[in-house]
């Protein structure tokens, strides 16, 4: 639908990006809503507002950018007070304090329903480094930046915790899930996530933002290169929590690994050249697969070695 | 309440700008709610994209941006068909083409109540035109590019013809009200509105965008210039039919033009060595007032000399 609104269009379809002389500034935007994106019953302010920055400023490391600043617009309700939105703004400062995001601007407007939190943030990036970004070719490396699924896990959690607490009233034991309950609540971004690749003279050739999943982010990698992919399941970084609360659940770990969402990861694609420097340098990274011709498209390799196609989820 | 969650921040708050080599790249970001700030009963869908889009084009130009990229995220409720989302996406389309736009991104995200339009627009000026920005100073000329009022008096009519419909069913008489419902329905902004000022050699000092009325826009120019401003009340364009509304509907016609909001102009001060220029090349645009010295405030001069103070509307 929203390729078939933009071809209509008829304009450049595209990230929002303007082309300066020396560097190119890109904007993220995004918007999260009461009842569909957060459930304020078990979602505390702060670290929604810290979570929903993360959310935007995700999409411009993905593209290699540097944050540099941000505008918040909140639609409230009259069920929220000063106070609570004082506490989202904390959060979202402290997001904006530790990526380095120095400019910040904020407008209310009254909603009819709930809170509606819409960020728009602006990044840049030198054009000497966008020139050096390799061209995405068969058999780059696929790297993840860290393990997948617990965020999900955690959002299951809260949900069967929230659905007990309103038909018992007995306040729920969290302690013991506390791992997938952060990966969910407060995930975290390193915000050297860019530049320590331009350190290390490895431009990776793409970048996605694992926070659909990380079947959509695979699916956008295929779509965007033109490329096929190969993931290897066994090679997927999953945490031993997230295996023990999807068994207590009944739910299979992997699937939500590929298809859970939240997890606020990156995928990007590096040359195979450069594999010793990504073994090296990037330690905390896992390859889970690679690029591969385009009439392969987007697939899992069981440890078997079965191919399964990765699929869209929807909407 | 914004001013001292910015404070909290501790950050630059500021409008979203980037700096770059040789040129400055800022961000204008809006969201419009259903129930809040459109009435889907009265207003076409192609009608609101395309005023949705000059919403934030026009808080470029205000600050003397050339818009060049748009992004939109929508969240829609299942009330929506594909055929709704077209027909406001033609409108915005239609306005991003008007304007110049070459850039367009569309997100679509599920809502639980209605239509949610976030919109981030980038524009950036050359350092070159933002350096000759000259100060603002005591006695700049106070320039409105059109008249004002009417959108509000479109909309008080609708809302009257909504109410109308909804108890007797009959379908409302709207051709002799034809200029006001178009100033709230279909408002237009010039694409030339910053360039004429440049190719004029006339830079304005300061401009802002009129939306939430003509007496906002002034006390924004006082407190971000930190001067006082003057404004004729004899000087205020309001065209004859605004007029004939408002007597129709029993209120104020000044009323309207200070606080009624929508009307899509802009007010831009400019030194007052440029007397010539604006009165010979901007015959269009209304002189209509100056700005003061500090201890004046914001203040409406009447007819017969008496200074009334603009006070500011609540949300």
């Amino acid at each position: 639908m929203i390729e078939k609104l933009l071809a209509l269009s008829g304009m450049e379809a595209s990230s929002t990006v303007i082309e300066g002389k020396g560097s190119q500034c890109s904007c993220s935007h995004a918007i999260l809503l009461e009842g569909v994106d957060f459930d304020l019953v078990y979602t505390p302010l702060r670290h929604l507002g810290y979570k929903a920055v993360l959310y935007v400023l995700g999409d411009l490391y993905a593209s290699l950018r540097t944050p540099e600043a941000l505008s918040v617009n909140l639609g409230l309700s009259k069920r929220f007070c000063y106070e609570d939105v004082e506490t989202l703004w904390q959060g979202m400062v402290a997001a904006c304090g530790e990526h380095g995001v120095k400019r910040i601007s904020l407008d209310l407007n009254p909603s009819v329903n709930g809170l509606c939190i819409s960020l728009s943030a602006l990044g840049s990036q030198k054009k000497k480094v966008l020139d050096n970004v390799p061209q995405t070719k068969n058999m780059d490396l696929i790297c993840l930046t860290g393990h997948v699924g617990a965020a999900y896990m955690g959002l299951h959690i809260l949900e069967r915790e929230k659905v007990a607490f309103t038909s018992t009233n007995v306040q729920p034991e969290l302690e013991k899930y506390k791992a997938v309950l952060g990966s969910y609540l407060s995930p975290e971004i390193k915000s050297d996530t860019v530049s320590r690749f331009i350190e290390a003279g490895c431009i990776p050739s793409k970048g996605f933002f694992v926070s659909r999943g990380l079947g959509a982010a695979v699916l956008q990698l295929v779509k965007e290169t033109g490329l096929g992919a190969k993931i290897y399941l066994d090679k997927i970084p999953i945490s031993s929590q997230t295996f023990a609360v999807a068994e207590e659940l009944n739910m299979d770990a992997i699937t939500a690994a590929m298809n859970g969402g939240d997890d606020y990861k990156f995928i990007f694609t590096v040359p195979i050249e450069k594999h010793e420097v990504i073994r090296h340098d990037f330690q905390d990274y896992d390859i889970i697969g690679h690029t591969a011709k385009p009439e392969v498209g987007a697939v899992m390799v069981t440890p078997e070695g079965a191919e399964l196609e990765i699929r869209a989820q929807g909407f």
